[in-house]
């Protein structure tokens, strides 16, 4: 029986690293930094692939596949693209192992040696600007709306399991426009995917915003964000799309002919989100019962318990709940008899709830007399008996309250933790005893965005889109400013 | 508009890269051996694998994700699996890059060499059964049936797309069992399931056989196939279900404790497929015309072309276009309504046949005033008019025809190239003249295998299951036989 034996208030990093392990969603493995996703946790990121699929083809994307290495030269390509990415990574310099002569086991083989290094993709911006080299002649050929589910490799050196691993998995987009106009729309659609996404399926609520210079993806002349407050008031950025200008064109040389026959580089965008959503999923939700899980994004929405004492109560009760294993299925929901005789129902309590199975249904011997069930819900914990006729109509109901309720709740958890503050002292104290968001003045220098973080750990997490307009004087230097930032240390 | 230059008969290699390039399926990147796989070659891989992970889900397996990298001692730990696997691979030295003293660009960072160096994974079985080593207590964990879908990398000195390339993508079983007849069992399920899928989605016929020890998977106890035959009469191996025995438990030390609480090692089997299959689907069907595809696995099954010279004209079609597209859409049918005013009706009609869309509508002013349309078959070239109001039902009959249609010419065409011989100099000149699946005796001795090879260039595909007993004498030694075993020239 899985349980966690430090709380969310004793020790949040503890309390979610026991909930990653024991919930059975990922662990570490024996290369260093890389995590193994395991079933549980993978068939949540299934769902989160396909909802997430399925939002970029409605709005007109393709997938296709690029190769996993990337020749070292191209990253010196995009100027400020290398310093970004071309420093803590895999690098791949042989293509051969070969029996070590005095009988010790493999080695590498040194006449094996590549010619030029390939490194594994950080990002694949490059690889896929050199590509597109030779699918862009002409205005025809644009726009190119491009998405690649992949692995990703950035050799970090203190890795937190879906948070911060050398190699996590994601989608990339990468779109090729006419116009830079064109290529912002892009961006910002985007940008409202993973909001509606993020809200609307992992029911985690975000702030929408465009990152500062010295926060923005290197090689893009703007990046979008989506800001999330986890419970520990520490915010997570949940996704990114960049407006990449022509940048990447210039670097690999990428023109096509207009309308009018004339040569013009290329716009571009491009925009992610990874495994990191996991983490994000985990963290917002769950409590000290365990893991917490949306309904839409539940692998299992529904489990249903038989408690019986003999054969034939379990016969009684399996005709029935089999009879509502087949409703909900026609339904579309995700349910599961769990009819193992080898745990006892206190065991299967305790687990599921400890999985975030959003609504479980208990039916015992009494239950078959009087025709009714016991509804919990993972969220409130709340229970009460139902008449089983009504069942269906009820979970289905619940479902979609549950999923609602976990947004609302934690809204009203990140409005409560957005501080407006004035005064330095008050910043520094804030952040340290309640966290969250503070909304401030900044006299948008880089220079004392950076003292800011050098001296507090905070950073500015997004300038909001359509952020209002307010005279104001910089937190830090009293310089003045136009408008507030929201600042908030961040995983 | 594309066209292939060259005939099927006149240069079946160059025939099928063109094919592959010019109907946009995959392309050859900036890196050695590595492909690009476009859009178009996508979505076909797509609908193979959403078709493969339902079989795989519906037969009770769960997918996961283990690490891209392997330490390389682990190569080392199953004797046989080293030499098979371990060899020509891409091998990671060092996890930073740095900027060049002389300003020349980026370099390998010499300090940040690894301790041990990590190879992206060949396959998975060392780094996954390390993994099961913590996975698997009792024989209350088992059976576990995982499944991954993932990139992997195998450094090839000749490659050709799809066929044979350094990365490609594939999924991978790997399961854990407690009794070596379970393993077995689940070694042929998964057989049967390639089978289905290859003869019921790709419409290509396969024999299923075990291979000779030459021919097995660097590990496995027995490696299960199926074989498939392309148009120019090579052999490709399709798929393969190894049985793993306990050599990769007792490598990484994997044991359960069984109900009698005995300890003992776990029984395994792993089991894939790639896309490889890609190049599978293109050659057994295509033609000179360009790619020929089986509707269950066509991104777009109905394509429909209007014909027209005012708008007026063009308006009506519209009307009657778009009110099929919804009925069809309803159906489930994969429709295209191709208004495009730039390209002309016969580009349309070329690039669509090009690749291999199953079907076309074409529509135009008269068939408006007549209430017909023009219904055009890619497998036959057959057209005929249609009226309007038994389209629909016309159109799903003919995709399931030409489903069948395709499988049955290619099972004509293997069943018809499958030569029974008993004299060598037969078996070198059907090879050289006909090609195809020679079915011969053979001494059982690894020797003899490996000198038809050296002669002949081919090999023993497969030991076809449930192969009937018969006295014979090998085609090479005339020792004594006791089957006949399926040769073949291969991919």
């Amino acid at each position: 029986m899985s349980k966690n034996n430090v709380t969310l208030e004793e020790n949040y990093s503890e309390w979610y690293n026991n909930i990653v392990i024991k919930a059975n969603l990922a662990d570490h493995s024996a290369v260093r930094g890389c995590m193994v996703i395991k079933p549980y946790g993978y068939a949540i990121w299934e769902l989160m692939q396909q909802a997430l699929d399925t939002m970029f083809k409605d709005t007109g994307h393709v997938n296709a596949y690029f190769p996993l290495f990337i020749p070292k030269s191209f990253f010196s390509k995009e100027a400020s693209h290398v310093d970004g990415f071309a420093k803590e990574c895999a690098v791949v310099t042989h293509y051969r192992l070969k029996n070590a002569s005095d009988g010790s086991g493999i080695v590498v083989d040194e006449d094996a040696k590549l010619e030029e290094e390939l490194i594994v993709r950080p990002t694949s911006e490059t690889i896929i600007w050199n590509t597109y080299k030779s699918w862009i002649q002409s205005y025809r050929d644009l726009p190119l709306l491009v998405n690649q589910w992949a692995n990703v490799v950035r050799w970090e050196m203190r890795t937190r399991l879906f948070l911060r691993t050398a190699e996590f998995l994601w989608q990339e987009g990468h779109t090729a426009h006419a116009t830079a106009q064109e290529a912002i729309t892009e961006t910002e659609k985007m940008l409202d995917v993973y909001a509606d996404f993020v809200e609307n399926w992992m029911a985690v609520p975000v702030i929408k915003g465009i990152k500062t210079a010295n926060e923005r993806f290197a090689g893009a002349i703007e990046t979008y964000c989506i800001e999330a407050l986890m419970q520990d008031g520490k915010a997570l950025q949940a996704g990114t799309s960049h407006f990449l200008g022509q940048n990447f064109a210039k670097a690999f040389d990428v023109k096509f002919a207009t309308a009018e026959s004339k040569q013009e580089y290329v716009w571009a965008t491009s925009w992610g989100v990874s495994t990191r959503l996991m983490g994000a999923l985990i963290m917002a939700h769950s409590d000290n019962q365990g893991l917490v899980l949306p309904p839409k994004l539940a692998p299992t929405q529904v489990v249903i318990v038989p408690i019986y004492k003999t054969e034939d109560e379990l016969k009684a009760i399996s005709l029935k709940a089999n009879e509502l294993v087949q409703e909900l299925k026609k339904l579309g929901i995700r349910v599961k008899f769990d009819n193992d005789d080898k745990q006892r129902p206190g065991w299967k309590f305790a687990e599921y709830e400890f999985k975030g199975v959003p609504l479980r249904v208990a039916i015992g011997a009494r239950d078959m007399q009087n025709g009714t069930a016991e509804l919990a819900r993972r969220d409130t914990k709340s229970k009460e008996a139902v008449k089983q006729d009504e069942l269906v109509s009820k979970i289905e109901t619940l479902l979609t309250e549950i999923q609602s309720n976990l947004f609302i709740k934690a809204k009203n958890f990140r409005d409560n933790s957005i501080h407006h503050v004035d005064r330095w002292d008050v910043f520094v104290k804030t952040l340290d005893e309640k966290g969250g968001f503070i909304s401030a003045h900044w006299d948008g220098t880089a220079e004392t965005e950076q003292k800011i973080k050098e001296e507090t750990k905070a950073t500015i997490r997004c300038i909001p889109l359509n952020n209002e307009n307010e005279e104001g004087k910089c937190i830090l230097t009293g310089k003045p400013s136009t408008q507030r930032v929201l600042f908030a240390r961040a995983y």
